[in-house]
């Protein structure tokens, strides 16, 4: 598993565009739209809101999949290599985290 | 102009009902929905996303009074005056961040 | 009570400066910003998850006035009056949504 | 590569705890939480807002690796495949939004 496949994949995709990516503003206020989506298919599950019927009903695992989507666009226009800081982000859940939360 | 007012004016309404305010967690959860409606309209208007015309039309200036009206529901159920605060950043703003920006 | 007064006193201390307004973009992703931080003391008070010491102990009635500021900057930026559309939603409340949760 | 071994990948770790993940509530407002701390690392880069010093400099691969770990656990907690719902979406890419954007 890495996540430099699934950022190729995305840029082989972007780059047929004259625009293959939005400016770094531009993507978070998308990352802001589709958040908000998620956070009403939540609420709408588990929350005390009716969703109205006019509503897209779109589910939780798409929701999430299209932040992913977002954020590996932002990720490859920063030419940011995610594989690195997910290590780190794996050694710290291992390390100073393990820790944080009570343990069985 | 005060907010207690408006504070007061929300109250009057949610008073009627048999849960008048939602848990912190779930009016943040709805903060957040808001807020992406909010940012829609915003690439809308002035991004490179194209709305798909089966999405809702709404008008900025009902979006942010709906995150207003959200975030007085927090405050008032949690008690806070929000008359306090302003004043406060109101005085932030005339002091500190008087030489945040570049003056005309 | 009016949000002229209010658009009108944010106004005055944002015409001292070249630039007054953000554009759009950047008010949303600082409302983002500021989103995130009213939900770490949220998350704090009422969640699970233990703030860590050096963050910022931030009252949640000053985050929620750094909100309304940010919104009232997009607003006056956008040359939206607020009192219209806030009319409208207490319209709302009164008619559409007064039948939405359960009365006492 | 798949979303399963890192779906499982979090899973192991999170098993250790007698509360592996949060609830979805609590999930959406940490989303924010991180979100907002991308948002932050964006505006300081691009936009007008000085950070000012005693903000954390977290980097923006760091904020996106939060954000996926995140919710990550949201899809482990509701028995998400995330593949699946990966799949739809490159398809969704290659059909419908091909022609979404100008091409080269």
């Amino acid at each position: 598993m890495s996540f430099e496949q699934l950022q190729k994949e995305i840029d082989l995709w972007a780059q047929q565009f004259t625009v293959p990516y939005w400016k770094p503003h531009e993507i978070i206020v998308r990352l802001l739209e589709e958040s908000g989506e998620l956070a009403r298919e939540v609420n709408h599950i588990y929350g005390p809101k009716k969703k109205k019927s006019t509503e897209e009903n779109k589910e939780m695992g798409a929701e999430i999949c299209d932040i992913f989507m977002n954020l590996i666009c932002l990720a490859n226009s920063q030419g940011i290599k995610l594989d690195d800081h997910w290590k780190d982000l794996i050694n710290k859940l291992n390390n100073r985290d393990s820790l944080r939360f009570e343990k069985k």
